[in-house]
């Protein structure tokens, strides 16, 4: 499955959060990441981040499809990674 | 066609890019919109942000699928806004 994930967690987090991230995902904007993951690898990353925040402040967002051929990417302006590097 | 903005942009350029894009589409996370636009829709925003940002420092990244049952959606903590209010 294709994987984008958006966090917004507060500053302390974050290096948890992106080291968490980095070990699953690439990452492509700011806060964003995105990758392919097995249906096990996507559980234990969102477990992980489970115990990274703080529910009650920060918020993760995923958007699931199936594969990477379903979805187009776009950018304006400055982009981190090319397609190359990415997926 | 559904799609998922994110946005990276500097501060003082954040509320024209804001208001451009609650214009097409619905916010569900501080850096995030999403929504179903038309072909037509998504160049007209495109064009829009085109003009609105500073393509060498901010940044818009958009991942488009053709339909919204297409994606799964997840948030850990907190949420701005049930499958209900978004699409």
């Amino acid at each position: 499955m294709f994987v984008i994930l958006i966090y917004d967690t507060a500053v302390e987090r974050n290096p948890r959060v992106l080291k968490t991230c980095r070990k699953y995902l690439h990452w492509t904007q700011r806060s964003v990441f995105q990758g392919e993951l097995s249906a096990a690898q996507y559980r234990a990353l969102m477990a992980a981040l489970s115990g990274a925040i703080d529910p009650g402040y920060d918020s993760i967002r995923t958007y699931t499809v199936r594969s990477p051929e379903m979805v187009e990417t776009d950018t304006l302006g400055v982009d981190l990674g090319g397609p190359g590097d990415i997926i």
